[in-house]
């Protein structure tokens, strides 16, 4: 039996809930194709901070590292929205990413037949978007320095932060894309502002450059602004799209409430080794936390990326995938994604209904 | 009689077209309201790079410093795209904007009954969406520096810009949005990432320290990943929206397309004092350029914008405002927001139609 080592972090708000829903399928799909998970549970996020005051504890961190793949729930809260920058749950997750080296997002943004009402889009531009955001994930304005809040020489105060890129940040989140995009539609389109971003200038550059070495991967450019414009005009146009961590983190966002079942997403962050980070993308939902209402699907739709992804068991991921859509096609909907005519089921139910059919 | 100074700089593709029918209906309702105009037209963009080889001559900057008001029409093109940086129509705006110390970039987003059809969006969503996004306009990473593309100490290229506010820089576009806010519905929503950028930190602070001198207004604070999120999903929910340059060109772009009629959308610019600079959201449309196609709405409405904004003349803006919804509720529509049932009609026709009803 092949053993893995995973991380779970369930986090703040609704990420408990949805973990350990997530964590009976990731087993079960194990199980029946031969692995076994010895699954270590850290504190993380909110939660972190309330037991040992900072979100990401070392220990945490540590066995992240030494993880085989990391499961991660939710992060965030009221509660802990007005401490100091370093001091929220946020800070935890950039450093646990820059920690685990996973410097590539997917964020893939489905529009199932399932769900299709579910878009505020009409049913015509919704239905049959597919397409995968990778998003640079561990660099760019998110880390750059110099960055922080001085005083200048008019004794006024100064924010900064530095979108910097160095050349092989770009090359190596820009092979991610092209290898994503060939194993797709063949169709890549990197996104940034290089009318008036030196940094886009740079990016541009590199990717254009690559590009020779996937001839079989048809690349464009298109400018931010007009990208945030085509993804609600026409989101069918794209496959793959490529960009950096700020404009990826706003684009992806979009492109998933456009799917309108942001409670059916997943994601995978990827280094060049080492363990990936497997979460929904959806937040912490504090409003609706404890009361058994959370989508897990989401979750349950990252362990499977963690196994297709972050193990290269692509047989156990088929599993799951092909389980949360049985749940689906049974009528099973959780508040978020119910329509009339369908069956309400709280977190819990819709887990032991995913199970049933893996 | 009134005599003002307006600068037109029609710039390239569709500019000159939609340019020469607003320039006339602005003429038409300034008359009528006692207003006489002196128009200078000057090169901008793609058509002055071609004629003396720079996309801002300095006449041309003077022509519109020394204006009461600036109306462009749009600029660049395929042409000019492999220009190097200095040399593209776009660095042209970016100067202009900053020569002009037009700090506030108005833009309604607004969904107009007779064209609800037009949206992406279902029509229960679009509906009665009306919000107007404030954007800074001469500051952050568009003008930050250090800039540039550099080599770092292993050898290899490094793209970097400087996202940099200075309390007064926030504070006075805050001041612009409060008051945009108080003649609106009241509502201000002020759009950062104050969870990650320390730009945003001191946005954040800035802004709700001066909230108590507008009791009137109700504040609100959002990330910019969920504002491109909640745009989609409920974007009824917006009055008046406040955001940095970068931010601001992304969402604005995007809360135009909701409406569906990005080919109606105008823009004002403002600075402290001296001349504003208005023009429409759209672009240069290099590929029905010529052909009598452009919708001049939106600089039609631009122009009117130039009267409310630029110089304090809201009766004749509102005979402009109401002579476009005179020329759309006949039925008159450009090709862009043609539907069954109306009248398919071109550039100038539309502009003779509007001209009519002034
Ligand atoms: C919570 C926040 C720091 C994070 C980000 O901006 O990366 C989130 O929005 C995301 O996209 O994962
Ligand atoms: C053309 C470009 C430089 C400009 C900008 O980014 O400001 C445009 O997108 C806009 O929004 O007016």
């Amino acid at each position: 039996k092949k053993r893995y080592n995973i991380a779970l972090l369930p986090g703040d708000g609704i990420g408990p809930e949805v973990i350990s829903v997530a964590k009976n399928v990731l087993q079960k799909a194990g199980f029946l194709q031969g692995l076994e998970f010895d699954f270590q549970e850290m504190p993380f996020g909110g939660a972190a901070l309330d037991l040992v005051g900072v979100p990401l504890p070392e220990e945490t961190s540590t066995a992240a590292k030494q993880s085989d793949a990391v499961l991660l729930g939710a992060i965030g809260g009221y509660k802990w929205d007005k401490n100091e920058k370093h001091l929220r749950p946020e800070m935890g997750l950039l450093h646990l990413r820059r920690d685990l080296k996973v410097f590539a997002n997917l964020r893939p943004a489905t529009v199932l037949p399932q769900l299709v009402d579910a878009s505020t889009l009409k049913k015509e531009v919704a239905q049959g978007v597919d397409m995968m955001i990778v998003r640079e994930l561990t660099g760019g304005i998110y880390f750059g320095e110099p960055r922080g809040i001085t005083i200048n020489e008019n004794g006024e105060e100064v924010g900064v932060n530095t979108e910097i890129y160095a050349a092989h940040e770009i090359d190596r989140i820009a092979r991610v894309a092209f290898e994503t995009a060939r194993k797709r539609r063949g169709k890549l389109c990197s996104v940034d502002k290089a009318n008036v971003l030196d940094a886009s200038i740079l990016w541009r550059k590199r990717v254009t450059a690559l590009a020779s070495e996937y001839p079989d991967v048809e690349l464009s450019h298109m400018y931010v602004d007009n990208a945030a414009m085509q993804l609600i005009r026409y989101p069918k146009q794209f496959d793959t799209i490529v960009t950096n961590n700020i404009f990826g983190d706003i684009l992806s966002d979009e492109a998933s409430m456009i799917t309108g079942s942001i409670g059916m997403l997943p994601s995978a962050s990827l280094g060049e080794s080492g363990p990936g980070l497997f979460e929904p993308i959806h937040g912490s939902a504090p409003d609706i936390a404890g009361q058994d209402k959370a989508n897990p699907l989401a979750t349950i739709l990252s362990a499977a990326m963690l196994l297709k992804y972050g193990l290269g068991e692509e047989k156990a991921a088929k599993r799951i995938e092909d389980a949360v859509l049985d749940a689906l096609n049974k009528g099973f909907r959780t508040g978020d994604i119910y329509s009339p005519g369908n069956k309400l089921v709280g977190c819990k139910e819709m887990g032991e209904e995913v199970l049933k059919s893996v």
